[in-house]
């Protein structure tokens, strides 16, 4: 008796999964509707949309589509307060203009040299130790930095309802990868106590490295120059290279994903691009096409030609950050 | 009754398998019971030793350690008769001695260019297709051509003993990954089917790719310059790129592979290096130090210094190819 007392309680823990919502911070509406019915299609061994476990590869952008990106990417926050920290110990280090704003914390300065300045500030901030005492710089900034404007750390800004999107995911079988234009070491400091997507899931940008040994023991030494940018063309280029397989599910917010969501939905069978559209100047922030962080405007008008699901962050999330569940 | 009979098939079966030999086609003796110990102290959740299973990451060398690589890398065969391919529809490509050479079939003229004109045969055999049909070029090749010396088709010259540990090691909670100086897209055609090693577990050399559309569909084509070799200190290089862990267990079989067996070993807790040293010129063939395919003399000296198992083909290996079995 007590084990047919077990096995219903099973059976009815089983059902209760199988009914829960898996996405309970999305409003009900077109884009969870669609999201579900994708993931319900290509799980169905009877259907004809089912895709075998292994090639349910779903790819996602990390600025602006699993964290917040405004008022600058938190990798350039990172940098600057590194090159703060540096120059405090040696000042030498603080050798031009936006290096020199760095140093002094003045945001507006460091901006100020363009393309070529930012590179400089990665350069210097990014290279020089190893890979195991950046991971240790990146975790000891992540627990105490601030957002400027937010007033909370950088990790409590990513969304809720991607946090559920990818853990659905997951559930059913997907692999979950992260392919951000950000730095690859810069984001596996924090991609698995806050995503779930462990080191080998995470694919970015990347400085050249180099192997030591050092004191008798091999290392990973960051180096100043940039071995691949992974974004725009360079996100499909990183998945055929690391993955090897061709996504069929993918998210992203700005132009720079729109190759990866080509690449992701032009081949056959079924397919799912998703795009997050910033339209919550209240709870977070409203931009796309003028934006100098995160323009949509290509991506966007390619998702109304191509049926790809754009989200409206104001009506689409009940829920923002996972702080406003507490 | 009957479910009683089943539960008790079932723990026999269990038994069976927790005392069935792993490695049946490795002999008796030290490099086996090596394995067999490192393995078992990994993986019992009661010992010091105890690793969970997403720190498991085994990484292996292809050419010589998972399957032959004599006269000449697979690799390079596959690009000579490509080149011959190319030359039957199109004289032209044939603009240089080595060319011709390759699309005469003649091995050593190919060879005689030194490594500029092993490059020259690489990148023309290796660009101008996409991923796709570069992928289809390879599997057409490997389902017809023959090793010259052998007379088998060259995915039958994989080592069983390896297949074996490999399988091993997946049953255990490994990921197992190849880590090759060959070319990523080449070894992926075959890998899954061979080894049961996935697209996203290959590593390897790489040439630059491009993200283009072609007739409205996008494709990943191959260019002709080389962006990542993938050998001595590239290994750990890539491998922290790609996996971002340190593995536990490493194997090679040459001096390209030292870099990978410090950095495998260089870490705390149990480690294992693994060297696959030539020593058969019956079954397969005998050569180390003074080879110039797959020299192994640092790694063999490395070996000897820091504890690392020699695997000794001729004595440690009952069987070598898979078809001996059959």
């Amino acid at each position: 008796m007590k084990k047919i007392a077990v096995a219903a309680l099973a059976m009815l823990a089983a059902t209760a999964t199988a009914f829960a919502d898996p996405l309970p911070s999305w409003s009900p509406g077109d884009a969870k509707a669609r999201i579900i019915a994708f993931v319900d299609g290509v799980t169905d061994p009877g259907g004809t949309d089912y895709v075998t476990p292994a090639e349910r590869i779903a790819v996602f952008d990390n600025d602006g589509t699993l964290w917040a990106e405004q008022p600058m990417y938190f990798q350039f926050m990172f940098a600057v307060d590194r090159i703060a920290d540096m120059a405090a110990e040696d000042p030498s280090i603080a050798s031009s203009p936006v290096l020199k704003a760095a140093a002094a914390g003045d945001l507006k300065g460091a901006l100020a040299g363009g393309k070529k300045g930012l590179l400089e500030i990665i350069a210097v901030s990014h290279s020089g130790l190893t890979v195991a005492e950046f991971d240790a710089a990146v975790r000891d900034w992540l627990a105490t930095a601030r957002h400027p404007t937010k007033d909370r750390s950088y990790t409590d800004l990513i969304y809720q309802p991607m946090l559920e999107l990818l853990r659905y995911l997951r559930d059913e079988g997907f692999a979950t990868y992260i392919v951000s234009g950000g730095g690859i070491h810069f984001i596996r400091a924090f991609a698995e106590d806050a995503y779930g997507v462990p080191p080998e899931r995470v694919i970015g940008s990347v400085g050249e490295t180099s192997f030591e040994i050092r004191d008798g023991l091999p290392v990973i030494v960051k180096n100043p120059a940039i071995a691949f940018i992974d974004d725009k063309a360079g996100k499909p280029v990183a998945i055929d290279r690391v993955i090897g397989r061709r996504p069929i599910f993918a998210g992203g917010n700005s132009d720079g994903d729109l190759q990866m969501l080509q690449w992701t939905t032009g081949g056959p069978g079924p397919r799912f691009a998703l795009i997050v559209h910033h339209t919550d100047a209240g709870r977070e922030w409203a931009y796309d096409r003028d934006s100098h962080i995160g323009r949509l405007d290509k991506a966007l008008d390619a998702a109304a030609g191509n049926g790809w699901t754009v989200i409206d962050m104001k009506a689409d999330w009940r829920v923002v950050y996972p702080f406003e569940l507490e």
